[in-house]
């Protein structure tokens, strides 16, 4: 009889999540049906989506995640013993599944093999934060070569990668850190032509000296007061993505001056985007992707953590901007 | 020798526009040079934009605006005495113009003659207020036929056009509006499917009621709270054109809840615009308004104030939400 640790989504948050709004329980489960295999999750994935969509779970139900897990039984062909998934099961140790994706997920797909880079990047560049940074920046933001580019949550799983695109694009890109020590990462190492450190810096005064013509395409993974005072700093015209809005995930009545003056002046077209939008274009992205990896035009960092039992300080540090680069926690 | 009354900009806005911010005074005007022509205003325009505007004015000059003049003086045989023209001279009774337009400006131009419909349409439904309606509209939040369209604004100048333009595309249209005078004449002789009247409403309970499926198409006016709660109400990929912002336009530090997290979730574009981006397409805007108000499909209705002493009160009043249609000064 496998037994699976899971987590189960006690009680909605109700401003920053707390340790037991989530509980650690252990279910047992069941002999596998036809077509069914079970998964042993080996990586799990930690996103701030996760904050984002709660109000949106049902309560006392598995929290929402996705994971790569090795397949350790299979009653199904598609999906052998040895291999290796990458499945939305949630915050669970093990799975069993049919293989089918739900809704318009592409999950549970297997993974391929990154020849010598870690499977753990299916998590992160060559899968769904890669696939956000890809489209998002390219299909929304709309860059051209020499256009001065804004990224906040630059050295996140998904800002890290969108900033070095912009630069393989022949951008100037300006990042958005909140700390030094990730500023350095993204400027030393990702090549990024700037940064500002939110928290040291006024963005106001910052902002004319590291783009003095102003800016053509925002990348916003934050929202709130920053991003309002960005969009003061735009083009006519300028693109923005709206990625993300983690700096009110947990407000519980988050304000900001609006966003609809500097949209007017400046005529600004902002678009929100979910990852689900090109789903059949997935694999264009990971392929790309990985060729720029392995150019070494995409340099990619993994914050990782042991333990399944660390899942949650693990989200809540991400949540606080603990992270540098994609946020793992390893079975 | 000629005297012209003029208002000038004395002081920056402080929050609402007060009395003493605008100085009345007389000034004499020199004799024509070649090429120009001397105008007698006649209507004159008062709008939105002149709030949202001042903060990018010098202090010392006239106070800006559009007005309809007649040519009482010409040494320019384009713009011959006795025609009326259409002109940006600002708050003033009388100037002196050479007939060529300021930057990306239309004005002055010569009035057509509008047949059986009043002069004073050339600064509403065929002028600046019914080219904002028609390009804001149709080019930013493109309906289709079945679509739910909502108004912020709804019996203002420009929001009371688009949402019978919306009617002719053949969508189903909701205003929002201060009064339910107003709501009952957008509703009654405009032909809107509803009005909501945010003083009385709750906009939270009133949009499930009135758009029980959502809403495609966003024209927004006035930006704030309610349109961040209007969005929360919109369909995936709504479309949002952010024609003003007059809700914040007199606060000093506006604030709303923010607008990033239902323009993630819902994936909506939402797009500022000027009307100058269209300049060169001025034309097929104010024909087509022309045929439609002449076939009876747009109804207009101007709130007409007498007196130039009387601009500064008209102007507040506007803002206040005093007027019906489009705010208009006789001189």
């Amino acid at each position: 009889m496998v037994k699976s640790k899971v987590y189960i989504f006690e009680k909605q948050f109700d401003g920053f999540p707390k340790e037991d709004d989530l509980k650690l329980i252990e279910e047992e489960l069941r002999p596998l049906n036809e077509e069914e295999f079970l998964t042993e999750a080996v990586y799990h994935s930690i996103d701030p989506y996760m904050r984002s969509f709660a109000p949106r779970l049902n309560v006392g139900t598995v929290f929402i995640g996705t994971q790569i897990a090795k397949i350790v039984e299979s009653n199904n062909p598609k999906f052998p013993v040895g291999r290796y998934v990458l499945g939305d099961f949630g915050w669970r140790t093990h799975t069993i599944s049919n293989g089918k994706p739900i809704g318009s997920s592409r999950f549970p797909y297997l993974l391929p093999d990154f020849g010598e880079l870690p499977l753990s990047y299916g998590l992160g560049v060559f899968g769904m934060p890669g696939c956000t940074a890809y489209f998002g920046f390219l299909e929304i933001c709309k860059p051209k070569a020499g256009n001065t580019v804004i990224v906040t949550g630059a050295a996140g799983a998904v800002g890290s990668i969108v900033g070095q695109i912009a630069k393989i694009k022949g951008c100037t890109v300006i990042g958005v850190v909140g700390s030094d020590e990730k500023g350095k990462w993204i400027v030393d190492e990702l090549g990024y032509d700037h940064y500002i450190n939110y928290k040291m810096a006024d963005l106001k005064q910052a902002l004319p000296e590291v783009a003095p013509k102003g800016i053509d395409c925002y990348f916003d993974n934050v929202g709130g007061e920053i991003s309002t005072t960005i969009l003061y700093h735009m083009k006519p015209f300028g693109r923005i993505a709206v990625c993300g809005c983690i700096s009110g995930y947990n407000e519980k009545e988050p304000k900001a001056s609006p966003v609809q003056p500097p949209v007017v002046s400046r005529q600004l077209r902002m678009e929100g985007f979910s990852i689900h939008r090109w789903t059949d274009r997935w694999s264009e992205a990971i392929s790309q992707n990985r060729k720029w990896t392995e150019q070494g035009k995409i340099k990619y960092r993994e914050t990782v953590t042991n333990g399944f039992e660390n899942m949650f300080s693990t989200f809540v540090n991400m949540l606080q901007g603990g992270n540098t680069g994609k946020t793992i926690v390893k079975a």
